[in-house]
Formats: C-alpha cells, sequence, structure tokens
C-alpha cells in the first residue's frame, strides 16, 4: 500500500492538532551536507516536546503520510534526506534540546534528542563528568540522530558506540504510541531490548526522543602521543602493545596515511605538520588516567622505549600540544573534502587482517587506474575510512563514472575479508542496495518482519535501510 | 493456533531426519535447580551442528511443536523448564562445546553455545586473555545460555553484561533459518539489531549456536579489599570515590549485610569470618590494574585513608587472601540456600536511591512480621538479591502464602524507585505476570508485535517471557 503526500490538506490538519509545530521545510533541512543531495519534504514539524510527537506521530499513522525524522542533518548516507518518492513530513527535534537530569554521582545524564552532542559533553563536564561520544560533526550531530544510527567516533575503543552509552530510552512508536524507558539501570533484563534495536534503526522503527546516558569520570590526567609507524602492520604492533601496557585507559588509537598528510601540505598549507618529510604512516595514540599511579606522559615515552620503535615520534607536553596533534587528524577530513574523493568508504574488518585487506585493495585499484588511496581512521576499533581519490592533475568530477566499480571492488573485499562496508555511517537510503547484496539473508528476512511489525504501514523514514 | 506435542510419532520423525540425536529427556533437564520445578518434555535433542538445529528447528515449525532450549540448566526463573502446556522438545546444545577460534591479539573468540562459561573463561586464559563474564554458576552456565538470558555476575560493573560481550552471534531463527552472523567487528552498522534482540529473549526468538566474544587483557595485578562500612549510604560513598581513584580498573564492588554473615555462622560455622564480631554491612572490592603505575594494594590502602573511614578493613596480601575474601561472597547465596528464603528478589535501583529503597522496603516488610531480611550483591552496578527469610525459629514451608503478598510489596516498591523487579536473571516463566504488571504497555505490545512477526507459530520457547 502507499504512501499519500504530506499535501497542504495534511499540512493545516497537523497545524490544527498540534498548533504552533509546523512550517515550511527550508533548504538547511533539505540538504545533506557532503553530498549535496537534495531532499524534499511536504512540511517542517518542530514538536516542542514528545506529546507533541506523539500526535504528529499519530496523524502520520492514520493518513498513512511518511516522516522523515531529522537531527543534526550531519548523517553521510541520506539517512535524514528523501530525494525520491512521495513528499513526506520532515521531524526535526530541534526544539527539544532539554538536559533533563544529571545524576553526577550515578554517572547518567537524561537529553533530549534534539540536543547536539557537544552541548551534552559540556553538560556532562559541568556536573564533574565525560560524555564520551566524540565526533567530528559534534557540534551540529543530535543526542537523537547519533544514537538513531549508532554512531562512532574517535572514542570507541574505551568507551564503545552511542549505543553502548544508552541506558535508557523514550521513543514515539510507529502507531504513535509512547514508550517511556528513559530508565537509568545498568542491569535491566525485562524483555525484549527495544533500545538497541531502535538504536542504528535509522528512524525507520519510530522517533528517540530522549534518552539516558552513561557518563563517566572525567580522566583526570590525558596525554597524546603522534609516533610514525612503518606500515598498518607495525601500527597495528603497537596497538596490541599499548593496550597490554594501558589496558583500558587507551581513549583512541587512530592511523594517518601519508596521502592524508599530502593532502593537507597541498590544501591547507598553513596548517603546520609535526613531521618533515611527512612520514608513510603515523598513529595518534590517546591515554587518559585516573588519579594516582604513572603520569601518561611517561607511560607512552616508555611506551615507545618497550616497542623498540626508533621511529619519530611526539609526546604531548601540555593541553596545547594534545590539541595541536588532535587538529591534525581532524583536519584529515577536511583535506579529503577540498581534494575531492571519487569514492568514500567506511568500512571495518577484522583486526588481524586489515594489512593483508589493505594491500589487496591497493593492488587492485591501482591496477585500474593511478588512483590516489587515503587510508585512514579508528584503527584500535578496524574502522577504516577508506577514500579513493583521482589521479594527480584530475578531478571528482571526471572519475564520476568508476563509483559504481570501484564501490563493488572495495566492498567485495570487504566481504571477502569478513567486515562490513558500513562501519559507523549505517546504511541510510545510500548502501540500501549494498545491505541487499551483502546482507546476511536470515537476517534481511528477520529485518522486514520486524518492520512490517512495528510499522505495518511503512511511515516511518521510508526508503531507509530497507527498500519500502 | 495451539500447538501439537513432541509425541512418539514426532520424535521418530525427527529421528529419522537427524540420526542419533533424539533421546528421552531425564530428570537433569527437566528440573530447575533452586525452586526444584519439574518440567516435561516429549523428546529430548541433542543435536552437534547448527545444521542439524536448524533441520530441527524447521521440522518442529512444520508440525507446530514447541522447542524449549537447554544451556547449563542453571536459570533461575524457569526459562528451561516447562511445567504446563503441551509436551515440547527439549533441545540442549550441550553437543555443541568446539571454541571454533581464538584470536589473542584482536581480543576475539568463538566459542559454541553449550561451552560452559568456565571452559570458555579457561580457554581465554590460555590465549592470555580474558573472558569476564563470570557467576556462581559458571561451572554449568553456558555461553548460550548467558547470551541468551543476557547474564550478569560480579564483573558488570567493568566488562558489562553478557550482551556487550557479544560481537556477533550464529543462530537458528525460528523458520528454520541460519543467521551466520559471526562477525568479530567493533563497528557494524548494517541494519537492525539482531543480536541484541536475541540476547535477553530467552530462547522466545530464536535458538543462540555460537557467539562472537569480546576478549580482554589479563589484569597483571588485581587485589581484593574487604572493608566494613555504617550502611548502604556508607558503601555508595566508597564506590564513588572507588571509582573517582581506579576509574575503570574497579572490576568489582559486592556488598554484604551482616544477615547474610550471620547464616553463614549458622549454617557453614567452619567457615573462618574476616571480621569479629561481624559487622553490619561490608563491601568487597576488586581492583584489576595493567602492567605500570600504582600497586594495587597499594592503592586500596590508600584509597581506604583518603576516604576518611576508620572501620575495620582487610586489603588482599597475596592471590590466597583475594580468594578467601571472593570465598565469602560467594558462600552468601549458598548460606542463604541452606536457611531457606521465602522470597528471593533480583532487584535493581537507580544507585543514589538504593539506601532509600532498602529502608522503605525494610520498614514495609517488618510491619508484616518479624522476616529477616538479606540484601547483598552487585552494588557496583544497581543490583541487589533482595531476599526475605522467616523469622528464626520458623521454615519457609511455614510463609509459603506469603510469597504474592511479599512479591507485590517488594516489586511495587521498586517500581516506584525506578528500577527493574529483574535485573539480571531475566524473566522466564516465573515472571511472566510481573512483566505484564509492570512493563511499559507500549513496549508490551512491540514485543508481541516482534514475537508474532519473528515466530509466527509460537514455537520457540513456549510460554517464556510473553504468554503463550
Amino acid at each position: 500500500m502507499s504512501l499519500n503526500p504530506c499535501d497542504a490538506a495534511f499540512t493545516a490538519r497537523l497545524e490544527s492538532l498540534v498548533p504552533g509545530v509546523v512550517s515550511v521545510a527550508d533548504p538547511r533541512h533539505l540538504t545533506e551536507l557532503r553530498a549535496g543531495a537534495v531532499g524534499q519534504a511536504g512540511a517542517l514539524a518542530r514538536p516542542r516536546s514528545v506529546d507533541e510527537v506523539s500526535a504528529l506521530v499519530a496523524a502520520c499513522s492514520d493518513a498513512r503520510v511518511g516522516i522523515v525524522p531529522w537531527g543534526g542533518g550531519t548523517g553521510l548516507v541520506q539517512g535524514q534526506v528523501m530525494t525520491g518518492g512521495v513528499a513526506p513530513l520532515l521531524l526535526s527535534l530541534e526544539r527539544m534540546t532539554r538536559v533533563r537530569m544529571v545524576w553526577p554521582t550515578e554517572n547518567v545524564m537524561i537529553c533530549e534528542s534534539g540536543l547536539t552532542v557537544l552541548a551534552a559533553q559540556k553538560a556532562a563536564r559541568d556536573h564533574g563528568r565525560l560524555y564520551p561520544l566524540s565526533l567530528a560533526s559534534e557540534g551540529s550531530a543530535t543526542i537523537g540522530g547519533t544514537m538513531a544510527t549508532n554512531a562512532g567516533g574517535v572514542n570507541v575503543l574505551r568507551y564503545g558506540n552511542a549505543r553502548d552509552l544508552c541506558l535508557g530510552m523514550e521513543a514515539v512508536l510507529p502507531n504513535g504510541s509512547i514508550w517511556h524507558g528513559l530508565k537509568r539501570l545498568r542491569k535491566d533484563n525485562t524483555g525484549y531490548d527495544l533500545r538497541n534495536l531502535l538504536a542504528g534503526a535509522e528512524g525507520t522503527l519510530g522517533i528517540i526522543t530522549a534518552c539516558s546516558l552513561r557518563l563517566f569520570p572525567l580522566p583526570g590526567r590525558e596525554a597524546t602521543a603522534l609516533i610514525e609507524v612503518a606500515s598498518p602492520a607495525a601500527a597495528l604492533d603497537l596497538l596490541a602493545k599499548t593496550l597490554d601496557v594501558f589496558g583500558n585507559s587507551v581513549s583512541a588509537f587512530e592511523l594517518m596515511s601519508g596521502v592524508g598528510l599530502d593532502f593537507l601540505a597541498e590544501k591547507l598549507p598553513e596548517i603546520q605538520q609535526p613531521f618533515s618529510p611527512r612520514p608513510d604512516w603515523m598513529v595518534l595514540i590517546d591515554i587518559g588516567l585516573g588519579q594516582g599511579g604513572i603520569d601518561p606522559e611517561e607511560g607512552l615515552a616508555r611506551l615507545y622505549e618497550s616497542a623498540g620503535l626508533t621511529s619519530r615520534a611526539l609526546v604531548s607536553k601540555s593541553e596545547a600540544d594534545r590539541q595541536q596533534f588532535w587538529r591534525i587528524r581532524e583536519l584529515i577530513p577536511e583535506g579529503n573534502r577540498r581534494v575531492g574523493s571519487v569514492l568514500s568508504n567506511d568500512i571495518s574488518i577484522p583486526l588481524s587482517l586489515i594489512p593483508g585487506f589493505l594491500y589487496r585493495a591497493g593492488t587492485a585499484i591501482r591496477a585500474l587506474g593511478p588512483y590516489r588511496i587515503n587510508a585512514f581512521g579508528h584503527l584500535g576499533d578496524g574502522n577504516l575510512h577508506y577514500n579513493i581519490f583521482p589521479p594527480i592533475g584530475r578531478k571528482k568530477e571526471d572519475h564520476a563514472q568508476d563509483k559504481g566499480k570501484l564501490t563493488r571492488l572495495i566492498n567485495d573485499l570487504v566481504a571477502e575479508f569478513d567486515g562490513s562496508f558500513s562501519a559507523e555511517h549505517g546504511v541510510g537510503r545510500v548502501k540500501v542496495g549494498e545491505l541487499e547484496h551483502y546482507g546476511d539473508p536470515a537476517k534481511l528476512v528477520a529485518m522486514r518482519a520486524i518492520k512490517q511489525a512495528l510499522d505495518p504501514k511503512g511511515i516511518m523514514n521510508p526508503g531507509a535501510v530497507l527498500r519500502g
């Protein structure tokens, strides 16, 4: 059964049901930031409470009108942008930004979905606590959006993905009912895990309106090192040694390639690079320790020695150093953007297979042409952003026709290496075909059955994750 | 539509389909250990592979015969014991005990469901790694059973519940299809989280046949302290200070009450108690640190000083000390068993509300009679085993009629305090009514829809979690 458009009559009905929340959707809400894809919507609703969300969803269910939930608009797979189909209602959580409660001694805080990740971090810090989710888009990305997409980022190695930070949830289900699940318990075995089902469902099974989030003590003493390594294999060796020495005090272990550093030198020459000439590979290690015990800078220096390294290395001596080291890492995507990739991949590979994967993928791509490859990212999680760029002197537009071929090449190889074609960005609308192609058939049948069971009219984020 | 019995004709059909796996169910498989409830089954199947499990489930689906999955038989809520209804097939995973693969440098291992938790711990340790799930029944409890029930135990504070230790899963779904989901990735956002849906579903949505499990570095240096505290509130203060000092190196923080120690003195007088006279309340703190840095025993001594304590305290000086301290904690349930409780509760409460809960619950129970209360357990997780015993000189049998009244009293109070009536033991068949009474209505509707979608014939563990 097909959906009905969010037309003027339906918009007027919504306005009468929930006054003051419906308006025209503007380009800010309709444009996907990276790819520039422009979506459509019959109207924009900006509810102020879970009850208003419930009323809107119930009305859409009654009228069979699709809903596209909108967080911060920073998703990279068009989960928040619907470019085809019947005009939906765009439902933004941007007015639901309250920090409802913080319990610092319990290490728990309840935030509404429209709050940005940065604001959530700040609210935690104001209470002497850490909310550890951290990613490049944290100034715009929201609690609801990052939970709906199970976002990752740079601290997953230590603190887990978004879903691992969620103790409880309030959500509006596709029939308009409200699930009041804002528990703040570490253990609760009373029925199916709806929380983890909605986390990562990308808005296709309901709208998350608030989350009960895990907080952590602020790591009192932090240090960061930039260390040149000979190869990805050497980086993995160093990762193992780092985990042996620091255990669960390793906050991040990031890999950067010389190609990414070249891009920075080319496009952002004002940025001072840590090593000259630039290394082929480099890792960033971030350590956070509690009170007492070894000094983290001293610990990093000892790690370097005990690992038998002789390469170039920098250990932070101040917070300013740390920020400078991190800035390099955080600018890598900006350098990529300025060069312009033919294809960006967000993949994960079992750790020990990463060197083999990089060798095989590099060889296969070079056989197709002199592309440049920037592989970088969250090595500690086995998560690489494997991005492919046009040869020097060419533009990404010159290679638009290569995209399909390269996608298949990479994702076939990822499947062969037992990896994932979407580690942290999700499926959205861009990778629905990939999921159909590479997904486990029994799991896909189960997913479709769950979607049909919870959203029989197919109104929730139509066409995302599963074909409508 | 009702189920058909697993009768002689159907059993013969299973034997012809999958020769050598079907036999008569014996008392070992049919008796719930703690309560002694005796279940029924038309036959016992002990498949040797996921393909055999698949063939058995498909046959049961075709014939509409119920299946009760069986792990180690240590569940406490009759999830593995069906005392009423039409005779099902009991499907034990006890022949699927392989450690399929260990990747120590990746901190991952794949185990089949029938492997005991103890054997999994040992397999990890043989590779210099820790599988941290640890609970009293670990010698019998299995990987599959603990995952299906999302078991907890003593190390949840540091390492999470069973589901947090699971990176991937192989399972047979209710239609007999096999989900090949044994990924070993830390990040994989490709569709709905079927893994967390099956974990904690207690066998009602499918049969977990193997898991890809997270391992950790062995904490090189461990120490344990037993510290007398004045009250649960003082124990919570000490917990906060312990987490501030040791961060995520606190492996366990357990609370014991004087009543539990009295029971030990009465029923197991040969056990040497750490303090005499016995304290009213006592905590066990377990610390595990990596290489380098502060000595854990010294750290615990410093913690005691910096917390301004003057109470009696013991810090381990050897592994033998640690084992002796832990033995006291581990014998508390045995003492309880020998005294005989009127009612055992497995509850969780938001941390800061625990003292208030204990006061309110104690006052309400004492108003009903001179019951004895032993509240103990995993304080760091907010998870208490709140057990109620007959007055001195009476037996639990004398108070069988009090059970319903006490259950309602405790669980009403748990609900008022925003807690859970089942923190780590699950719902099984014992707490189905509690779930219906206290569960969120929107979530219950969603759970029933999911059950109907994945198991439309209702063959998977009928009557567990949800009423059949």
